[in-house]
């Protein structure tokens, strides 16, 4: 899809304006302050899934954070890596549960329901994934992302023995811990801003 | 400085030559193996300090992440903002400490005496914030960051009043909240790899 | 309805039929061995659910215990209080996911989309009641409910002099700890029996 | 002894007749106002004891609160167990204590002292069990309950298997998380009224 | 009393003689091998109490630490100072029990029941000195002790200005925070040596 | 040097004439009111260091509490032990860190500096000592001493078997013990009175 200046303006008018209330404390960008590049995600998120996320609300309030942010969770969450995207959803879940983070638990919930195909497991790990039917390679994984969101984590040499032995190399091991860390920081960016989810995602993958 | 391919490999070569233990759990990228960009880094991050910090040789295993991180990093601790580099840096150390990351107090440390030009309140912050000597502008903002990284915070109505009273824009006060935020998420990722500092940081600055 | 003991046998043999697997720890009552008040209880609920909890099921192996605990519950959910039904199955939600109940976030969460008539809320308070779009009566009420759930509870003067200040008797002060309190217990009951929720719960209300 | 209406207000205005101030938060029922079925309950406490525990008197102003309560109580504590009553008491003692419940610490701490006849024992539970000289079954018994009381429990299958290995049956584990689960909700409802323990208590059983 | 080294050694052996088990894990030092100025420590306490407290014969193995430990215990509890010797013990009761000090809870609250004269009030505050029947200077005394006891206090100005808005002197405060921080300590040494009360502890003031 | 009672009041002044600020909450003693014994160590202390550590100052406000302080320090730091007296600053510095006191992490922080004569090390042990590069006899060391700062601590059989299997004596885990608990006092002491660290301590031994 070719974007004119002028048309992604009209799109994106478009789309927020069905939106009534601010859904985060530090309010969102104005359509027209949009940059093109910003805009375009907007646009083709919305065309993806018919309403736009407000964690792009709140970051396109700043372009410059907005891209690193976005950029580095594409990077986590559709990069290479041996973990599958719901396996890296389930660790989103599990920690932002963990870290009580509302915004994160409803988005990423939905997003674990569509990717996992299984919505009852998806409940069980917002609820609490310790008790949750877990498979073994699952349940390693997001013991593993539980232990880096603790405060003060340092891995001992036993745990990285025993995600090796395991079946885990260096990069799944990388992967886990950057994912599960990397949201401890968003669950609090959600928790700053107050973040809201939106409606959409209660009822997606259902 | 233009950097040929030639000369790039020979100028990384020469810089790792003088290490010679593993500084990071998962090791480092053979210098022949850094892309250029970030091979660039290298460079000009030795030429500036006279070393390459360990995190550059850790992260250099995996490019995406090297750039992801690195990006970001520079957009909170470099980008425009209302707060000062150094009182970017107190809140890495009063963070780190608190997170007990021995990587990070000692790389941010060195960096908060370079840049606050106080020795002893930056070693008063690295040992506990709460009892440094503070000026009462850089308390709100260690108040507010040592807030954002407890475990399941979320920023209430009050805190986000009385940061505006004391003067804090929305953007200062999101600037702390990231920054805290996101250090929490790379002392996670230095206890992952069990992160060494270098040895020249432990007298830089003083 | 008149049940006589054949057709109470026929009658809860039907409802247990399509279970397949153990839903709890120590197993549950063969439906001949369960008694006759307790097998009026099974076929009532089912006639109003289409299932049987599983709780329900865990109690049966030791009928004493299950009358305890239902009538105690009766009284606490049913009983004429001051809060509506809807406020008590909001502690018990809110109480379970601090506790992190896996059964009793997912069969009480089921309860107050039902009883609460509002599904968003509902999942808010399930995954934080802290930052739910609460009415204020409701935060005071829960507010004070996690605040029963606390190791070592006591209460402050203060904190009954405020609830008597925002409207509540000393009779719904009460509800609101023995309810939270309860299900304290009985969070620690379907813990120690590592209960499963049952399936329809998931669907329930939404 | 059969007890006519007059005969029984006249009983239990003579039992309460010596009490000179209120005895938890939220005031006692007055004589005249107990139901037959609970006046009996505080005559033949009265005759056992030689007075009635406060906690008769906070409950008995709410009837089917009381009713729940008391029979909840003594399905636990007197009904068919494989735990001797001195070892459901230390379960008591030993919850209570973790718990901080100044009520009862105190009634069943002198429960225990009577029941256990073990005066030294009995002090050094309520002190702290771990600490205790315990013959090796009670100290399963009490680590157990207390990992119960713990937030958020939910036994693994280990601590199950060790429980079983150490000849415990089914019955026994949820007699033991029963009982210490069911004293975490009455510590937090003494808690709530800031239930005084009776004068008698801190001399019975020495 | 003019004590002859025979004579010491004779009265010691006795003092010892009905001392069948070992009542701390590093043992207790023989008779024979008490510094004379020890041993009188231990035959005018025994001439006081008709016992010798465990602490002592713990000590007593290593003399200097046992004349350093009486030394500044002394002080503290017996030198001059604003708190009266009932306060002072109260403070260590309430200490040990947040400690939960098995040796320390019995042989102070027996100390506390005898200086204190008032045996209630003495279990009240070992069970727990929040919910004690306290009077206000007490509590303004036993809630800064509790602070001093929590792992990393660091005292407030405004925690010090209440304090002597109470009426309290720098001298007092510095009395309480010692008290309370020397039996921490105290404390801690009884748990290494896994330290038994004597029996005689159990009813002393009684 | 024979210091008449003239003579010390001159050294004494001379001493503390170039502080100019208050260095503890409660102020320090003025040098005439010194008794004559504490007024040579003050002395003594200066010729030997440079200056007087305020921990001195605040001390010697009270001269008993000095002379017990110090005296039982002195048993403990400079006694005889299997501990070399690295090893005994090295708890005095990770305790203190875990308890982040100010003025101890400087002070000792400088004096394991000077002892331990490896800056890199002592540096890394203020920071956490669990990710410092430590020798296995000073983990194990601080690994125990980390234990007994912990609340509520009593040793367990198998710490201390685990102990003596790793070769120390009885008398060398007391001092382990007695070192880290009698530092948890002085912390809480130093973080009553608010002590500020010598200028000198920032820099000795580097």
């Amino acid at each position: 899809m070719a974007l004119s200046q002028g048309a992604r303006g009209d799109s994106i008018k478009l789309i927020v304006m069905v939106k009534r209330t601010q859904e985060s404390r530090f309010g969102e960008s104005a359509p027209e302050a949009l940059p093109n590049d910003i805009a375009e995600i907007f646009v083709s998120n919305h065309a993806k899934l018919g309403f736009i996320p407000n964690v792009f609300h709140a970051y396109g309030k700043r372009p410059e954070h907005f891209r690193a942010f976005m950029h580095y969770h594409d990077v986590l969450m559709r990069g290479p890596s041996d973990l599958t995207r719901a396996e890296r959803e389930a660790i989103v879940v599990a920690v932002s549960s963990e870290n009580r983070c509302q915004y994160c638990m409803t988005a990423h919930g939905a997003a674990l329901r569509v990717l996992g195909k299984d919505v009852k497991l998806a409940e069980q790990i917002a609820n609490n994934w310790r008790t949750a039917d877990l498979p073994p390679r699952l349940r390693t994984i997001l013991t593993f992302a539980s232990r880096v969101n603790e405060p003060g984590f340092a891995a001992t040499d036993d745990e990285i023995a025993h995600l090796h032995a395991s079946g885990f190399s260096d990069e799944a091991i990388w992967d886990i811990a950057a994912i599960a860390a990397f949201f401890g920081f968003s669950n609090r960016m959600a928790g700053l801003m107050d973040m809201r989810p939106n409606e959409e995602f209660y009822t997606m993958g259902r």
